[in-house]
């Protein structure tokens, strides 16, 4: 297999290694991922994470194993470990059904290395598309608001709304971004403020409880957040605490824009209410963990909900920015996002049969 | 000094010990309060808190000042000193200005005890009618969602809107609790999770971001929270986060209910606007300190903003729960809230001059 690299994967000489992401900005350390229970466990752990990264990064992975030699009936039992890792996010499962079906061509180990090489290569050509749509509507000053982490550590290119952030200040346009800390997990204060320092743009770091006082403000122009999965009728997953912000957006007649790849988009899908939501362990919640230490400073037997997903319906939504274009509630209405994800199936299809 | 003792302050042999809040749960340690400083240092690092009980410390303190001698210069000056000691929050100035009265009486020294002692044993008894009011409203079976801490440990009674759920639990209505952690400073996970946990009264903590999704869920069947001061048009400020709640429970139909003594009123603030909100350092937003250990995850010199507060408009808001009654927006807006305040002025003239 050729070498690949992003931000937050090495493919060097047929060996997969991620970036833990659990343990940044303290901590740049590289996990080699050797087994299907090393990958699992990171994506748990979300050491590997962002519906992007863990889709390819899986799908590198069943590569590898191809490439190593393992036979046919184990690499389907890789599939389907990794396929069911995370139950929200749908791009993993994409390209697990994918690798799947590179199985069936007649040189499976062939189809299955070149998927894999297909959909890094594409994921990196996405995030570009996704940035020259998006940054089209940012205008010159815009103060942004963000969630979670959305950029180059969630994908294999540049990302989705952090890519449009980046993008539009490559552009020279001038904007500053409000990063939500996006507890419990910490993804907007560790990864985000992280990416955006690096990047010199200039952003500052909120508690997500802070968001609406801003906006109240008037120091909030849009707000843009990627997706974990989007239904047909555009409702979408994404981190915990999105909702409450296309609410709080909404109140204030604030533009909110959810930025994915049409990889993201679940066509099958009719509506949010059918998307499953990861609960995670109490432990998030009761404290914190990660390379700066680990504290607990609930009482240590305190009952906790931990959803790590939250549902947005389409009617909180101003644009959706996808790689084939943005559309709008009218275009999502009409079934923009079920076209919007037809490249993909037929990208399957052809990655189906490669050769 | 007769000696007084609550949950989070005692007076014994007049000497004013407080409860170190902010290395709650994990370590139950009293500060020492023998100079202002020290207790200054308390208030702005949230050892002490809660509206209600940094007036009555600081009023206490005074006293404790006036019993051991200082004369009346040096009286006033640790009145000033403490009177600025938190912007936000009025019940301190309002105990301080009751302090400064107290020092135009002929025994000044009785005046200033006697007006401490006074505003301990009437903050007990706010607190009761408060729970009165607000737990008749609570209807069995509720489930409610609050933020930030509103207990024992912030008054010197059962609290604000922790003593209305307190006393609903008593009556036997069988309520459950939603509990905001309340970054940055975590009074939820931290106080409010242990001092429900210690009722035996049903919660379970959430990150902030979470509130949103469960009540989309349907399940919060009211937001009640306490405040640091209300303006005479009903708007109120307190903790960071109660704005955006007020905003998700408008959107959800939820009632959202606020809860505090008379004596946080102000009646010569005209509105939310004219309420300053103290901003605070961005060390506690790029990690958190406490009993449980210190950390910072978020990159060193991340930027921040930090808001200790933010302003709820009265129109979000369904019910006034004061110690005078309940009432509602059209009652707010014919001046309830002005006329509630005036028991509080009638107190201090009568406190100015109680012999």
């Amino acid at each position: 297999m050729k070498d690949r690299d992003c931000l937050a994967l090495r493919l060097r000489a047929d060996r997969l290694q991620l970036l833990d992401q659990s343990r940044l900005p303290q901590t740049r350390g590289w996990i080699a991922v050797d087994d299907v229970e090393t990958l699992v466990e990171a994506i748990h752990a979300l050491r590997a994470r962002g519906a992007p990264m863990i889709a390819i990064a899986s799908a590198l992975f069943v590569a590898v194993r191809a490439a190593m030699g393992d036979d046919k009936n184990t690499i389907e039992s890789v599939i389907d470990t990794l396929r069911a890792a995370r139950p929200t996010a749908v791009n993993l499962m994409h390209a697990m059904d994918a690798q799947r079906g590179a199985l069936d061509a007649p040189d499976w180990r062939s189809a299955v290395i070149e998927t894999a090489e297909g959909l890094f290569d594409h994921d990196r050509a996405l995030c570009g598309a996704m940035a020259e749509h998006g940054a089209a509507l940012i205008q010159p000053g815009e103060r942004l608001l963000t969630h979670c982490n959305t950029g180059g550590l969630a994908t294999a290119g540049i990302g989705t709304a952090l890519g449009v952030i980046r993008r539009a200040h490559e552009q020279g346009k001038d904007i500053s971004v409000w990063v939500d800390e996006t507890r419990p997990l910490l993804q907007g204060a560790r990864l985000t403020a992280w990416e955006l320092a690096e990047l010199g743009i200039d952003y500052r770091l909120i508690a997500d409880s802070m968001a609406a006082s801003f906006m109240a403000a008037g120091a909030v122009d849009r707000v843009i957040v990627g997706a974990d999965r989007i239904a047909a009728n555009g409702d979408f997953a994404n981190k915990i605490g999105t909702y409450g912000l296309a609410v709080l957006a909404h109140h204030h007649r604030i533009p909110f824009c959810v930025v994915a790849p049409h990889t993201t988009i679940d066509a099958r899908c009719p509506s949010g209410d059918a998307i499953p939501i990861e609960q995670r362990a109490a432990a998030e919640v009761r404290g914190v963990a990660g390379a700066a230490g680990e504290l607990c400073w609930a009482p240590a037997d305190a009952p906790v909900a931990n959803p790590a997903f939250d549902i947005t319906p389409a009617a909180l939504i101003t644009s959706w920015i996808i790689d084939t274009g943005v559309y709008d509630a009218a275009a999502v209405a009409t079934g923009a996002l079920e076209a919007a994800a037809t490249p993909h199936e037929t990208e399957d299809a052809h990655m189906k049969a490669p050769s």
